[in-house]
């Protein structure tokens, strides 16, 4: 079956019987900290979680109740309401059941400063100021921001050959402590595509690893990832080509934003590494390239040092030969099997001051494939995160 | 049996038979940058090498010679030899081939720039200005020196209770591309010990991993890291118990220099893990803490963030609960098993400004232990390897 992919107004309040927005708590000095997506049906609701052993407290609530339907989730920003023991749960439970409304299985999910208790006087009083019928995209994306300096959405209407269509939405925030080897950051995805549970389950998973468990921005790996896939169904159409299509789509998308938005970056690099013995000594290596410092700050100071890249592949411990490797910056080829080809590295120069670009590394080992990635680390990396605590 | 470790003079040189220098070959643009160990009767040597896949054509020319026994060695900084495949090694044997004086089982060592071809139309002249008998152990430190801003080197008497003695001395150089998981940087130990092979091996990989793999600068592994122990056996004297003792201090007190000389690094920060579930895991978990962008940014703003502190050692995937973790700057604690003390922030804070000091964390599993180093990162890390290609 063929299909399109066309704009969608209002996001993830876009899709039928979805509604979101966002309020102030007074956690943030000034600006939105509180989010909450609704929907007036039930949403069944699949999740992927961090990796990181210390889960934060929603994510240990989320669990603990097994909750796989619901029709509301408040997000707060600021407050990671992580390291918070039972007493963290606690928190949740009791500002969940200060709701003035009636809503299924509520749940929370947090981000900002780990080990801190959340301030609960601050977002029970502010619970009455959601309005559950609120179509406010912005306020959502912009509530659920930390380092973030923009909000990450992409919205859809999935529309199949025979007329019939469903819609898809998504919003992520991050931009530090971001992780290629592990789960992600937050990300939140609605539809009403009739799309069964164990479809959503297969999709979330078989996309996360070429999608947000691809990006890194400092290697760290945070206490509170987490990507939501939630559906109501409402559209009644489903067709499991078009919807991975999209859901696929809607994941890299927001993936990349991340990346582009890590904390102090002005480039966004892919690491394309071919010919590895396989996909997983591909990974090995292309994650090691987006958590390499040497490169980050070389990516950062424009300088094509290639070196440094091979020895990054090196210190992954794939298995690699300096008469095979390749490396190429485009379509720019600066070490060449065993040869190093300084003459080409002013035109690598050129393509380095662009703020999209891809570093192809060819192992000529065996066929392993992956493409990773990452950020340049600069000056503002540091200021960011020695200055503030976010 | 007792024994006493005195201070010995001339470094390297002071041991018994050996001599060292060096010259300028212009590599730099001025200052030493061509270096040589020489003993008047021939040195038995053993070495450790870089786990990087790419080995640098000096470690390559090693091995292929299997050289255990030698009487010189020419060490060039400015540029690591690395990446130059057979025509790197080639350069190496021209160079050796050129020396004007007669030497047993000549090698070298290379630190600098990956990539790019060794300049042996400067070096090959500049081996003419070598004067063997030198005893300048300060111009061999300088002339291994890149992004180091001190030389670091060691020097002890062992004497032992009977009144014999024997000598061992290092020097070392390493600022940056300091990875704890693998090798080290380069390292030169002269002893006139009596030590046999056997336990010249045995003394180096045993205590390598307590010393120059615990340490961390930026999480990155070089081509070209090297440790060499070198004895001549002049004193005809051994014990293997002082020895030892000798050996690790040696290693341990360079390796900690090399951490603080870290490349914009203003403090020296001890991670000791204890409570893991085995050594391997504390190992873990403890470089993990010293390879964290977000931990060193936040010793760097010297702020008590132990929150990363926690969410690192969970991302590092050790066994680890909330209900059992401990986590103290000196004797300030933080977070006791699933407390969190904010009250003792400004304590810890206070700590911090110190330029040197040891957290600790208890993880509450098992028995494993293990003390890594490492440094902070600021906006000077960036200079130096954004601005120069080192």
């Amino acid at each position: 079956m063929s299909f399109m992919l066309l704009p969608l107004e209002d996001g993830i309040a876009g899709v039928k019987g979805f509604y979101c927005g966002g309020v102030k708590a007074g956690l943030k000095k000034d600006g939105y900290d509180l989010g909450f997506i609704y929907s007036d049906t039930p949403f069944e609701v699949v999740a992927l979680f961090t990796q990181n052993r210390f889960q934060a407290a929603p994510i240990k609530h989320f669990q603990r109740h097994q909750i796989t339907h619901s029709n509301f989730l408040l997000v707060n920003s600021k407050n990671a309401n992580a390291m918070t023991a039972e007493a963290g749960i606690k928190d949740i439970e009791d500002i969940l059941s200060s709701l003035p409304f009636e809503v299924k299985n509520p749940f929370m999910s947090s981000t900002g400063v780990i080990g801190e208790r959340l301030p609960k006087e601050k977002i029970i009083p502010a619970l009455k100021k959601i309005k559950l019928k609120s179509k406010d995209e912005e306020k959502f994306a912009l509530s659920i921001l930390t380092t973030d300096t923009f909000p990450k959405k992409i919205a859809f209407e999935v529309k199949l050959e025979d007329g019939r269509s469903f819609n898809i939405a998504g919003v992520a925030k991050g931009a530090g402590m971001i992780n290629p080897s592990l789960a992600t950051m937050l990300a939140f995805i609605t539809t009403d595509a009739a799309v069964p549970r164990s479809d959503m389950e297969e999709g979330l998973k078989k996309f996360v690893d070429r999608t947000f468990n691809a990006i890194s921005v400092d290697g760290d790996t945070s206490t509170n990832d987490s990507v939501f896939l939630l559906t109501n169904r409402k559209s009644k159409v489903y067709d499991k080509e078009a919807f991975e299509f999209a859901l696929l789509k809607v994941m890299h998308y927001l993936a990349l934003l991340i990346v582009k938005d890590g904390e102090g970056a002005t480039k966004l690099v892919g690491f394309e590494v071919s010919g590895a013995k396989d996909e997983n000594e591909a990974k090995r290596a292309a994650k090691a390239l987006t958590n390499s410092l040497l490169v980050k700050t070389a990516l950062f100071g424009e300088d094509p040092n290639w070196g440094r890249i091979a020895s990054t592949i090196g210190a992954s411990g794939v298995e690699a030969y300096e008469e095979r490797l390749r490396i190429a910056f485009e379509d720019v080829v600066l070490f060449d099997r065993g040869k190093i080809l300084s003459q080409n590295e002013e035109d690598a120069r050129k393509i380095m001051q662009r703020e999209e670009f891809t570093i192809y590394c060819d192992l000529g080992v065996g066929k392993g494939r992956f493409k990773a990635y990452g950020c340049d680390l600069g000056y503002e990396y540091v200021k960011i995160n020695a200055e503030y605590r976010s």
